[in-house]
């Protein structure tokens, strides 16, 4: 069998299988970040991800904006859990014909977002290939008490996103976005979100990982979910690489919520459809598919 | 300029002039793994080492080796700054026609060598690719009073290898060599080296890289090295791969050490050279060089 039959999470399965449980680890694969034992009121965060030619970016596209969104797209995951990042290893494959100052770009991409976010990159790998291929780990820490996981969401809650969907790869928002880390600060230390992740997938896809998560379904109010400009209710749905956050939240904290935002300016969280009961309800649609 | 004419080494400075000095981190690029603030007597470690096909391995090579390596070169650099394993995330490009069970065996050699340290992966990213690459990152701790790091060689103190070197290609030992974290542990429990690494590049190269750290020089005793059978002294300085672990030792501690191994078979360190005061004493020969 090939791993194209199997499909991406079928893969994730595969691997899953393969890999012992550890009583230590407070969550392993399946959120946007592990969470790990740290100290009495701190987790320690860890993700990774990894970005490779002409799969996520082509040699045409600026090396500041790819070392932005390799480090920036990180950072998103460590946001969606409550969390503040900390330090960064970076991996590079780069083919020896590269000219240097593309590697220059790419760290000055990094560097930027690493300073706009207190993130120190502390070390890495070099290595040979044909092709660029990024890879990022991310540390971060979160507050026992921030913690935001996918699993929490409950029939009543109500449904946001911090931002316009679709349309991120013709927009270039997918190389430029900026990471939702102050909006997650906020809401972890003043609303608490049952449940929270990033829109890398696509929301269809997404809300469906957090709806399966945590044993509900849900309903859109396809009118209300905030559109880039020219994109249809369908490319919000499943354009993907918008890295917003998705969050739900419990009705008595929605209307205080709905209550700060008509006083307050700083962000707009949108509210785009309510948690049910029946677990057969999925968002239909699907996000992107990476095999 | 290409990346080829700046070299190895003159990529790592190219990289390391982007990036910002932060007074919170121990030590960044330049040893074996990052040291980072954790606790009052603890320190985290993270470092990070990436493969790629048709480079490090080929897709003949057992991939349940390919897994044990991808690890373990991780697992070694912990075990270098005298610190344990914990945590780990995969990053992982496939192309879609690679068969299910390479995966299966790849994450086996992973989740076996991981059990053996007490390692838990916790996460990572799948991509698609042409070639496959492997990235971990691992993190692991330290007692602040157990840090090993490259700078702290003096004169007159002896250096050591724990194993053979050279031929690591031909024997296999590159794809399954065990990280040498039990003794890394036992050394600085006992004897505290003064400086220590893993021997990834080869010992000349490596060496080179304590005495340039340290500030000092080292006179070699070439028939004390140890070889790998069949292999010459020119191999053992200059293959690379053997991720045997390399160290320094203060004379008075040298004689507690030799007193311990006339009584213990446990393991067995070579005294191969001594630290001299002459900064312009590098050794002869070049490691692996990665451009």
């Amino acid at each position: 069998m090939k791993l194209s039959q199997l499909g991406e999470f079928g893969l994730i399965d595969l691997i899953r299988k393969q890999l012992k449980v550890d009583s230590r680890v407070i969550r392993g694969i399946g959120d946007d970040t592990a969470v790990l034992p740290y100290s009495k009121d701190k987790y320690l965060l860890l993700t990774t991800d990894m970005l490779a030619e002409d799969i996520h970016f082509t040699r045409r596209m600026s090396a500041v904006d790819v070392g932005h969104k390799a480090l920036a797209c990180n950072i998103s995951d460590i946001a969606a859990m409550g969390g503040e990042p900390t330090f960064a290893v970076v991996s590079l494959a780069v083919p020896s014909d590269l000219p240097t100052s593309y590697v220059s770009d790419l760290y000055q991409g990094m560097q930027k977002v690493a300073s706009q976010f207190g993130v120190s990159i502390v070390g890495g790998d070099t290595i040979k290939s044909d092709k660029i291929t990024i890879n990022v780990a991310l540390l971060g820490e979160v507050k026992r008490k921030h913690l935001v996981t996918r699993d929490g969401a409950c029939p009543g809650d109500w449904i946001f996103v911090t931002g316009a969907l679709g349309g991120s790869l013709k927009s270039h928002k997918h190389l430029r976005f900026t990471p939702c880390v102050e909006q997650a600060r906020f809401l972890v230390k003043n609303f608490k979100p049952s449940a929270m992740m990033d829109i890398s997938d696509g929301l269809a896809g997404d809300l469906n990982h957090i709806l399966k998560a945590s044993g509900v379904g849900a309903e859109l109010w396809n009118d209300e979910i905030p559109k880039t400009q020219g994109c249809s209710v369908r490319q919000a749905l499943s354009d993907g690489e918008d890295f917003e956050l998705l969050f739900t939240l419990s009705e008595k904290k929605v209307k205080k919520l709905l209550v700060w935002q008509e006083k307050n300016k700083q962000w707009y969280f949108y509210p785009i459809g309510v948690i049910t009961g029946n677990k057969k309800q999925l968002v239909p649609g699907k996000g992107y598919i990476h095999f």
